[in-house]
């Protein structure tokens, strides 16, 4: 029995139709909002719509790392609230058969939203049924906090499975980081072309979780501000520039090994193919922003803000040449300037694979926007990379944007590997 | 000069490709973000995404009422921080300027985004540069407070032409209101198919407003929860059910001509072609409605949660059949079901257009979602139509949903008729 009548392998469906006609259903109404569900439906002929397809949930890595960036994220951070073990990875079991359904557009549990017993509550919550699964994918880490509490104690038995590269990100000269939206011993980011889909993964996990875990904060975000793949155009933060075309991409595939991966000899076992996760919060000034000229705000980022050509000259894809000089001798891609003091020439060759989005949280109270970029980050070794460039970047003798950013979040999360047919998330950590 | 060396009738166009050609490259992407700007771009021969596509902005009514609903929100509530009469005419000017680019994808202002004085800032924001209009309608609405101060003394000249139909909403039983989250002098209500082109086009009319008007509140939206035209599939709020299958819809004539737009003899004058926008910020307590059983659910809403047929039988959109008895001789849509107490037939044969949006604000400090439903009604009368039904399902006693839902937030404003090649929003009202 399930939701419509059907069911797949992996679970209960939530889509009448299945394959090419039914995804491409969301395609054919005006204002696409989701397939069909109801039985009075219709199936249309039409081309499936690439942003409503699956992506895989199996793999050597977890899904949602070099996944060509989906457009809407919602990133959620949870405590643990149990001190038993089996609880986590009963958790941890439960979460993995709930991400392998939901991703691939079913269903949460054995009967789903619609079916099962009269008197229990629905295992699934329902708001996504009829929506395709519009490239779900949900990607989990491990905050130091599930392996020591914070008087340094071992938790969950997690004795000597602390990796190195999981000790607490320095503080960097600006900072003003809220511990209400910093940290976490659990890390789930759900991005999908859909946010509908998007909360419905993290609502139905921290449902999962309930008397085991419970979040700690959660952002949702907009407009992937790094593209992951060469296949995509580079999106606009809300500074209003082009953000990520220096990004990683899947395509580069020395570079996927050599940033974003843990190697076996980088250690512990349990992370190899894993990544390590950056997060940050940062809040933009945006009304002051707005209220640079052109040439200052061009200067600052070291990019023009239409085609994001670099001011040494050539489209968005162009060589820098931080060499160049003005006819007052001044170097055309300022020393300050943001493209700069990220570049990898100056961070002993440092890259990362960024997936941020914007955020915009409402308003504060003082009339302005609450908004910015969830910054988000994977890569292989933090100190090396993370923590290298945000060196450079961060403090107001650095990089001028500074004036105009705030970092108030922070995240550190060990990313274990994928999962195949029947494992779960940190099967190898609990072996 | 213009951000891409084009420029189009009304303004500076923010995209390199006109037409079906460059609208169509937004669908071409794997992950389509939008369409190309960089100067290297190869335009792609595919056919035009319709969530690509401008909404007219010129037009009897406001666009964004009737429009069939996008599927992104961004509403914005603005206090005037002038006392000056001129000053509000001159700020609606600029508005229904600014409007008339946006909503045909064109930057703001007479050089745009990347052009004009470099010591100057850019007259437009820059991030929705090389998205395509998305959709974008922005519908404009005048608060009370536009009218009279709080002591009933008139503001800016309007003696006498304060709506009577704009008289404040009654306090409903279960209302837990937060100032901080109602009323406002403007209302400014973004929708589009991109969440960056509403996000664009708030931030640039409250940055327009500077020194005249400052935000009070404003509110993200997804998910469209009522479908305005019967193209469009019902979509889901966050309780799991569908929302809006009995809503009015663009293409019932008569339901539109007498529950949506002002009639001459409504008065006044100025609102004809009209319409009253009622805003309500409901809070979900989701948690606790997820642990609700699939009957309970169903009977409190008085349909299905899977086809969202009426618990009487039938699909969706199958006639309502109150009078039908269950075995014990109870009715089976339950005399407190939410269906029932909404329905026409119990409030005088009122209807409402409703255009409302699912909300997550992130986390509250207890763990639990901030969400809820952005309620959004448009109506001729809010008197016979918003507070006869609010006062039917307002309270413990009537709708069992509201153990499950709280109104946080309210807002009332009069949106004038729609303007024509020349006129701005409110020109009748000022004239």
């Amino acid at each position: 029995m399930s939701s419509d009548g059907t069911s797949t392998e992996s679970g209960v469906s939530r889509r009448k139709l299945l394959g090419a006609a039914g995804l491409g259903a969301l395609a054919a109404g005006a204002v696409g909002a989701g397939a069909g569900y109801a039985a009075g439906d219709k199936p249309v002929e039409v081309k499936p719509d690439p942003d409503a397809l699956p992506v895989p949930f199996e793999g050597k890595h977890q899904a949602g790392i070099v996944t060509p960036a989906q457009d809407r994220l919602y990133f959620a951070a949870l405590d643990l609230t149990t001190e038993s073990r089996g609880d986590v990875i009963l958790l941890l079991k439960e979460w993995t058969d709930a991400a392998r359904k939901m991703t691939q557009g079913n269903d949460v549990g054995e009967f789903g939203a619609v079916a099962g017993s009269p008197f229990a509550p629905p295992e699934d919550t329902g708001e996504a049924l009829g929506l395709p699964p519009s490239g779900l994918t949900i990607t989990v880490g491990f905050g130091r906090g599930m392996f020591v509490d914070d008087q340094g104690k071992p938790r969950f038995g997690l004795d000597g499975k602390l990796p190195e590269r999981l000790k607490p990100l320095p503080a960097f000269s600006g900072d003003r980081l809220d511990p209400a939206v910093s940290g976490g011993d659990l890390a789930i980011q759900a991005c999908a072309n859909d946010p509908q889909v998007a909360v419905h993964a993290v609502r139905n996990l921290v449902r999962i979780a309930f008397g085991r875990a419970s979040v700690r904060y959660s952002q949702m975000g907009f407009g992937r501000t790094s593209s992951t793949s060469s296949a995509q155009v580079t999106a606009r933060n809300l500074l209003g520039f082009k953000d990520g075309t220096a990004n990683i991409k899947v395509e580069d595939k020395k570079d996927v090994e050599d940033f974003v991966w843990v190697h076996p000899d980088d250690g512990p076992d349990w992370m190899v193919g894993g990544s390590y996760l950056v997060t940050r919060k940062i809040d933009m000034r945006i009304e002051i922003w707005d209220r640079e000229p052109l040439e200052g705000q061009e200067a600052i980022i070291g990019r023009t803000k239409g085609s994001g050509g670099p001011l040494s000259g050539g489209d968005e894809f162009a060589e820098i040449d931080f060499t160049k000089k003005r006819e007052d001798g001044k170097p055309l891609i300022d020393m300050k300037s943001h493209v700069r003091l990220a570049h990898p020439d100056f961070n002993k060759g440092a890259k990362l694979l960024r997936r941020g989005y914007n955020f915009v949280d409402g308003s504060n109270g003082l009339g302005q926007l609450s908004a910015g970029l969830f910054f988000i980050a994977y890569q292989r070794d933090p100190e090396k990379q993370f923590v290298q460039v945000q060196r450079s970047l961060a403090g107001l003798q650095n990089d001028t944007l500074n004036e105009y950013i705030v970092h108030v979040g922070s995240g550190l999360f060990a990313c274990p590997p994928g999962v195949g047919k029947s494992g779960y998330w940190g099967e190898k950590l609990f072996a």
